[in-house]
């Protein structure tokens, strides 16, 4: 392969049919932008394109208004994020497919230390961090979950490299492919085949199992529940969160559970509350694979965040251990200020639930929320609580979900454990 | 004791001659912060006191322009803090002393859970964590550290006071007095006892020890070395740090051993770098007592951090695993572009170093560098690279030296585990 030169043309191998290649031409700012190691142009700072969008090919040469060529781009008409650059040096649809492979046996690798008799699940391959934008795949036991998340991957070359890398590393029972509904609808992604992508056994596909997160158990149903099935990425906050709780607890938007049994390894009382009473369904029957294991019962409470902590902080009810784990309410730039008032809602009610000595945990997975701006929301709540709580650890998502450095977009998950005094 | 109320005059205990009670009175900006959870009041914001600074009371009553209490601090004639508030109440000497007593015996309860077989050391008070402003000990097996850097501490009552507890509560062999020399002269603190406060040993004290951190001794000597001896505010982070690191490793600023010796755990080969040669001569006191737990040998170099590490970029040295653990580069607000600049080349310089896969462990002690501005150095040192740097953990110093998070003046330790591909 030729490594691109700032002074020289490269050509793109995908070529139009009077030999040109496939181009997009990107504003100054995106270039530059690209130059400082960022992987996405957007929309807006496509100047120019010698295709026509309708009949776009995936994989286009992206090149600056001087003609430079900067790299190879996943290509999406639809998408916000018109480019996601693969490659800085030429390459054609074949050397892609084998680079991706390459990319993903690399992203399985690294997770391979953090597989154990404790833990079978984990995230495989997570898009950006991974360097495959788009992709992200997560195993739970002896199945993978794939997505396929933008335009430039959706299609079935694409697939068949995907498999045979997943089949080849980690011989799964089942692949089967679950795009998130809202990213396939901004993303105008196919519909995705209705069976699985594979499995071993083809007359009855494993499509239900149990999973293992630190030494837990868990139901995972690949035909049920949010995001690809669960909540990987809390699985050291969970650990973490059971270092410090102690005595009676409470587990905001418990989802399946995934705190509160982790709570009931160590506390004396555990209560579980979500607004979801299928996720409750699915926690009650965690709860009951884990008996053996904890030394709390847990009450599980089908209730809206907001109302609950509202009426119980009126009430005067109190508790040793409260775990804050909302879904992102900043879904947008926009959103961002009211999802801190959230934020700063919740977090008052519960650091005025607390007893002396209290343990908060509490999570943010809006990434339009900063670390920063989320920690300012804790203290300002602190504040208005009249309460002393320091902050003994600040987390993020685990190590099979990180985020590029020079990419801070990717970056989403805060989780800050404290001391209520 | 009676509850302060903003709507009344409460009366503070200590009194002037005239009956007066001795009092310091704040500007309205600096009562606004009180009243948001701060507790510090700087010598700018002090509009008034009652009594002489040369005679100076260590506890005295703090009230806004208006005269209404905002409760009581310990005040400092010399340092940029003129008042650090311990008590919203209305309390006098006797009464501060016993609530010292009881904060102390809380803040080493808080730490109980944190010793074990594999750790016989930590921070057992933290100054504003605690609520103990100004009040650091740490414990090194059997010897305690105590610093008193608040000049309304530094005095024997006080003295007095906190040995009751210490001895009381850990059956210490040792209690020395150690407070750090640049805080001391800044606070004008009297010049501590050449012997120890208390030796269950009169004869011949206990001065020198070896105690344990995640399974490995460090020798302790209370008459060496910096800070109160040793460095456990990183404890957590040498473990976390074992998790990722591999290969041939380097460990820059190593001090007396401490990310070099857990990287011994792993790794195939590991250097230690430090400028100074008495902490290396430590360090290898330190690898001849774990060699039983090690799986390399550790090389130590007597080096500056910022030619060694150009002089060996520049010569193409690589390695797997680097850890850069500089001194606080920004001792002020005015120091911080210089440090910032300082981070930036340490960085660049180890990312360049790294082998593909190879893992950067980052730290920055300067509390006046935000996590928010570190984590930007460190990206745009891998933007200059030209290297993808993945964020695996984003860490703090270990839960007993936590901050208050309305204060956080008191933050200071970053460290960073990055993926360097």
């Amino acid at each position: 392969m030729r490594k691109a030169n700032q002074n020289e043309e490269v050509e793109a191998p995908a070529r139009r049919e009077n030999g040109d290649p496939v181009a997009a031409v990107i504003s100054r700012r995106a270039a530059d932008r690209l130059r400082a190691g960022h992987v996405w142009v957007y929309q807006s700072d496509v100047v120019g394109l010698n295709f026509e969008q309708e009949n776009a090919p995936s994989l286009v040469s992206v090149t600056d208004q001087r003609g430079i060529f900067l790299g190879v781009g996943l290509y999406s008409a639809s998408s916000q994020i018109a480019l996601r650059v693969v490659s800085r040096e030429a390459l054609d649809e074949a050397q892609w497919l084998a680079m991706l492979q390459e990319r993903l046996r690399l992203a399985i690798r690294r997770r391979r230390s953090m597989l154990d008799v404790e833990n079978d699940a984990c995230r495989l391959a997570f898009s950006e961090a991974d360097e495959l934008p788009g992709l992200v795949a997560d195993k739970y036991g002896e199945i993978v979950v794939l997505q396929l998340l933008a335009k430039g991957l959706d299609n079935q070359p694409t697939r068949d490299a995907v498999m045979a890398v997943l089949r080849d590393e980690l011989l799964p029972a089942t692949i089967v492919e679950r795009p998130d509904p809202r990213i396939r609808e901004l993303e105008q992604l196919s519909t995705p085949a209705d069976g699985p992508l594979y499995a071993r056994d083809a007359a009855e596909p494993l499509l239900k199992t149990i999973f293992r997160l630190n030494d837990l158990s868990f139901h995972f149903d690949v035909t049920a529940g949010q995001k690809t099935g669960a909540f990987l990425d809390q699985r050291e906050n969970y650990a973490a969160a059971a270092r410090y709780a102690h005595g009676e607890s409470l587990d905001v938007c418990t989802y399946q559970g995934g705190f509160a049994l982790h709570l009931a390894t160590v506390c004396s009382r555990v209560t579980g509350v979500d607004v979801s009473r299928a996720a409750l369904e699915v926690a009650e029957q965690n709860l009951a694979l884990n008996r053996d294991k904890l030394v709390a019962g847990v009450d599980w409470l089908e209730a809206n965040a907001f109302d609950l902590l509202r009426d119980w902080s009126d009430a005067g009810s109190t508790y040793d251990t409260i775990v804050l784990d909302p879904p992102a309410f900043a879904k947008s730039k926009r959103a961002t200020e009211g999802a801190l008032r959230g934020y700063k809602e919740l977090n008052l009610r519960a650091i005025k639930m607390l007893r002396p000595e209290g343990v908060l945990v509490t999570c943010s997975c809006s990434h339009h929320v900063s670390l920063a701006d989320f920690q300012a929301v804790v203290a300002a709540a602190a504040a208005d609580a009249g309460r002393r709580v320091t902050l003994l650890e600040r987390r993020g998502a685990a190590a099979d979900h990180p985020f590029v450095l020079t990419l801070p977009e990717t970056e989403y998950l805060k989780c800050l454990i404290c001391r209520v005094s």
